[in-house]
């Protein structure tokens, strides 16, 4: 039973249903445009593709209580193209010349189209849950599904506009706001996805919250888990190659060690972070390394992504299952992306 | 019957729609996104807003068939925040500084901050329709109207790449390249808010139908009046302080000569719109404005404009309808907004 799930297929799947959206509404003048969707999202040729965390997470939600996932690809579609707008535009907004090892969009085609482009793969994303109504879904569900769509795209924007906005005033930054941050520009969508599947699948509100909280804890032990990695992790298996110390990102481990270092070490950090123009010397970094180490700050940035994973696996055991075999990639998924 | 209908009441109500559904999202950490939405929007005060066509189309059309304008609310706040979401990136996209008077989000908050700003904008468009639930529209009808407004965007998108595409790739403009662009761009959206009021109020498609042939025929109609005065109008009327030949901007008038022109005069033109670095001489400019005339673009852009002018009022006229007072309205604003 367990092998009959094959996560490829799930993903093949969901870049068939993707790939068909965007055959139906293209036509000769704007070829180009579906190109530049295609070429962010991994969808032309053997291009790299990112792990499509979101869908997969969707479609097991939904296929652990419906027993199949055919039925839900419409909104494993349209969280993965609405996942993939957002990061076309944070790429534009923090300057990210590459996305999963290639030039990103705007890099390649300008900002004015790469703009235009995230704009319309938000709307793709949206367009892509009328084929909720072919899969005979009905339009009260389908309207659940939207407002839950869109309150999450909300969330998204509201945690990034928070991210842009304590780039510029260090002084709103604290765990308490990185938390609030991450929730909505992190763990929303991967909530949204988890609850989603369910919604399509369930009236059960129990067990719709429950996958909604799965989603949710998942989503944090995922960015607290990657903010591990940016400091700690192996450079070739993050795929990038600076430490956020070196780029002073105001990531968990050094949000926690500025609020809990004392005397020396707390001017220190502040003298070392506050310097904006030039990379911090390799002294300086052992040095932003030594004071992590001594607040106790990795150690604390590991516990909160297993304590989160944790969760996330009880939330996915306090469900009563039809398809224990997708219960089970489920928890495959929440263990492969959190390596703390 | 006619004095009943006050555009200034319709436009404080779709502005007060707008500040509730603010309102109701909006938290201490998300002040100042809020913030910037309210200032690109101009509802922060006595600021200069727009004309709020959109939405008072959309009422209007809503109010001819149903009586009233304020179930339709939803809808005129959802068309009038897309519309704007549009700007905010626009502005971005060609580097336009100055909006409505005052300065572009942009050269305000930045860029990053910017396109985020107009993400919210989108999404809080798309959030504005669930209130049509609360005023009884039905789920088949709202998604109906969701599914309109999100066919709509599409266009808009589209249009915008194209727009940008040609800026880049002169080959592909022609007339005909251009009334399809402006279709998207332009007309679509404008179709659209006349076609949901319709949808809103009746089910009778043919009703249906004839709005919104309406809607596009005046959203052709304006665009084209707008490249006449991009030229020939009053600079002070317009708020445009260079003219469109000065920026070498390829409207209606100047797609049509270089169609158009012959011999010297199609050498000359391409010559000087090839240009791309300085301005154009005075003696330049009137160069082009010379062969404008002589090829007759102008009359042509006229004519234009007041063809689709006179089909928008005839598609009004084939509608029979239970509030004379408004459809009179409807025919105030095309007249109001074709000078031509």
């Amino acid at each position: 039973m367990l092998a009959a799930i094959d996560l490829d297929r799930l993903i093949a799947d969901t870049e068939q249903e993707m790939l068909g959206l965007i055959e139906r509404v293209q036509d000769e003048r704007t070829r180009e445009l579906y190109e530049m969707v295609r070429y962010h999202m991994g969808l032309d040729g053997d291009a790299p593709r990112g792990k499509r965390m979101r869908p997969l997470i969707g479609l097991l939600a939904y296929q652990s209580i419906a027993g199949d996932h055919a039925a839900a690809l419409p909104g494993a579609a349209a969280v993965e193209m609405g996942h993939n707008f957002s990061l076309v535009h944070d790429d534009i907004e923090d300057r990210g010349a590459e996305r999963r090892h290639r030039p990103a969009l705007w890099t390649v085609w300008g900002t004015a189209q790469a703009i235009n482009t995230g704009d319309t793969l938000f709307t793709l994303s949206r367009m892509a849950l009328y084929r909720l109504q072919e899969e005979g879904f009905d339009d009260a569900r389908i309207l659940r599904l939207m407002r839950l769509y869109d309150e999450t795209c909300l969330a998204l924007c509201e945690g990034q506009f928070m991210d842009i906005w304590t780039s510029e005033h260090d002084e709103w930054m604290s765990v308490d706001y990185y938390f609030d941050m991450i929730g909505r520009k992190t763990a929303s969508l991967i909530a949204g996805s988890a609850e989603a599947g369910a919604v399509l699948a369930t009236d059960d509100e129990a067990v719709i919250g429950a996958y909604r909280r799965f989603g949710w804890a998942l989503g944090l032990a995922f960015q607290v888990n990657d903010d591990l990695l940016g400091i700690w992790g192996d450079a070739a298996a993050t795929g990038k190659a600076t430490s956020d110390i070196t780029t002073r990102k105001k990531t968990l481990p050094l949000i926690y060690a500025l609020a809990e270092a004392t005397g020396d070490d707390q001017r220190r950090l502040r003298t070392i972070l506050a310097q904006d123009e030039v990379e911090p010397a390799p002294a300086e970094v052992d040095h932003v390394l030594a004071i992590l180490e001594r607040v106790g700050a990795r150690d604390y940035t590991r516990d909160q992504a297993r304590a989160y994973r944790d969760r996330a696996l009880a939330e996915l055991g306090s469900v009563g299952t039809v398809e224990p075999a997708s219960m089970e990639r489920l928890a495959d998924v929440v263990r492969s992306v959190i390596s703390a």
